[in-house]
């Protein structure tokens, strides 16, 4: 198997999300080195417009050098330490995943549970946050790619502003996609994709950490437990000094640089719009057809559609002959939700009334046989 | 600062090294899902091809979803925990960095220290570890890119054999240029990067554990500190049952596997060759021109060449010239090296004739004026 006999596909499943030609050639670009000033002054701009699409001054915003899940590592490791009490929302794979990571880094983690495909109660996470007013960590997923859950903000950051505990948020899915805010928020650390609603290839997980949260970093007792994710050396690197870390994936820059400044050209209002729009058609239209919709309502991500199929059928052979026959992805479910739902994922350049279209009629045509 | 405005460089630095435009083209080609059966084939072709390069039947061969640094990490975190006693070779930036690694995974770091510039003596690693019968790991810099050394392996490797200490070998600038053999020698975890020998650009890190090695992961008390590194949950992954753990960096992994496939092309025998061939000319016309090889007489890397200007001139401003007016990148010292020498990369691509006359046209011209 090579690539050159990769069959494309029509990607909406829960990411990666369809690539754009100008991004597929920006990344095949001409290498150079990661001290090149050429790089450097590239990499400025990255951090630039990364601030611009979390909507923070954070100085500390770059791209880390791995995927989605090496974001929230990279978000955890620095902040957590031994000892540690960390405040986490789990209703679905990616609180979970917090969860298990915090552990790792010898948190103590106190989890504060609702069922999959509803979401995390604020005022339950703030009576949590307020039985452990010495917690290091509070930590949601904004957009719960397992579940399609669509994570309230706003009442978590407000009753952490004047407070020690830092405020992080897993924007995996959601940056480009939906508002993330970071500064209005009050959010201390959070992180993204680049394979999701920003529409480039997956192996970059842009962060942003807020002074708080670099300031807790500089004071911590116990070193960071990666050497790899480390803001404090990733920091001589990005700052004036230049100061030799690890090689960049200098190509894939290229390409977040690219999908950034599509970004750019669409504006977030419009880009959010857009999303909010096709995705609601696609659940108005599921609902149509006799789906259930798996998130609850009022709560639904338009970029990400958890849905039951009707008529109790099976969800794997279908999702199948989507793909072989009319060469589009779409997910199915994880954990508890494993054969019961497909995820649907209308990201990026994804998130278009043709794409909803095209994915109708084969949803049409595979349901009626 | 965009990627349409990068001048294309001559990478002749310690890499990244210059990547032919296949490679490039493989990397653009449309990005699929990290779970559709095309990808899933693609990445045993990867892994298939990595056992045959690293020259191992280790069935656990896979790129680690980050760079060089990433493998070494990803390594060490899942064979060293708490209390482990690491016996570290160290005589560069490469052996200091395993080092630190392993002490912030809780490993007692026994470093065998050699001058920068020098093989760590073979006899005194096994002088060390038999005074550390229980050290859970040895670890050497197969190419030690701050200096230029070719540390010689198989006495190490026949030593460690039939003792329950895990041999680890760092071949991040070895994989492709030199024979790294990793059965042969008796090496249980071996890594290296995309963008050296390989001629790939940076962002994967190819990986392989033994039997032995996997056996230590199983039995080991603590969990592994990292979740994105955790080799037990990346096999479910690469395993038959092909489960969800991140989402692989599809494009990087169509360019490796290019990237493999000109390796395949030209054969590991014949590759070792031209490295050794056009990096042995380097080294004497930069001797004839009155330049001092850093690097240890009898043990220099073909690959990487480190020299001291002729009379005493100052590196810095003659690199900065070589990159501006020629275009061409090589690297500076690091460490004790720092300002004292160029590094320059003769990897993948990079090692021809053609390289090596356009490179020291430009020498002689920066350093006539």
């Amino acid at each position: 198997m090579n690539s050159n006999q990769i069959e494309p596909r029509l990607l909406l499943g829960p990411g990666p999300s369809p690539v754009v030609e100008r991004i597929l050639e920006a990344m095949a670009r001409p290498t150079v080195g990661h001290l090149d000033p050429q790089f450097l002054a590239l990499m400025d701009s990255v951090s630039q417009k990364l601030r611009w699409v979390f909507e923070t001054a954070n100085r500390m915003t770059f791209p880390v050098s791995g995927t989605g899940s090496a974001g929230m590592e990279a978000a955890l490791v620095n902040v957590v330490g031994p000892g540690d009490t960390v405040v986490v929302g789990v209703n679905g794979v990616f609180g979970t995943r917090i969860a298990e990571m915090s552990r790792r880094m010898g948190g103590d983690v106190v989890a504060v549970e609702a069922p999959w495909g509803e979401i995390v109660p604020p005022e339950e996470m703030i009576e949590v946050l307020e039985a452990h007013p010495g917690a290091r960590l509070a930590a949601l997923v904004h957009a719960e790619t397992s579940t399609g859950i669509h994570q309230p903000l706003d009442e978590v950051g407000a009753f952490l502003r004047d407070r020690d505990t830092l405020f992080l948020v897993d924007a995996v899915t959601s940056l480009g996609g939906v508002p993330v805010e970071v500064d209005r928020r009050g959010i201390d650390v959070c992180y993204s994709g680049s394979q999701k609603c920003l529409g480039v290839p997956p192996g970059l997980a842009p962060i942003t950490f807020s002074p708080a949260a670099l300031q807790r970093i500089q004071e911590r007792e116990s070193p960071c437990q990666s050497w790899y994710l480390d803001v404090g050396l990733i920091a001589g690197y990005l700052g004036a000094e230049r100061r030799y870390h690890h090689t960049a994936p200098i190509n894939m820059v290229y390409a977040l640089l690219e999908g950034l400044m599509v970004v750019e050209e669409e504006g977030l209002e419009a880009r959010f719009a857009r999303h909010r729009e096709v995705g609601g058609r696609l659940q108005a239209e599921l609902l149509d057809r006799g789906f259930q919709l798996f998130a609850q309502e009022g709560y639904r991500l338009p970029q990400l559609t958890s849905a039951a199929l009707p008529g109790g059928r099976e969800e794997g052979p279908l999702r199948k002959r989507l793909l072989e026959e009319f060469h589009i992805e779409v997910g199915g479910g994880l954990g508890p939700a494993t054969g019961k739902i497909w995820r649907i994922g209308l990201m990026g350049a994804g998130a278009t009334h043709e794409t909803v279209d095209r994915l109708l009629a084969a949803v049409d045509q595979v349901l009626a046989s």
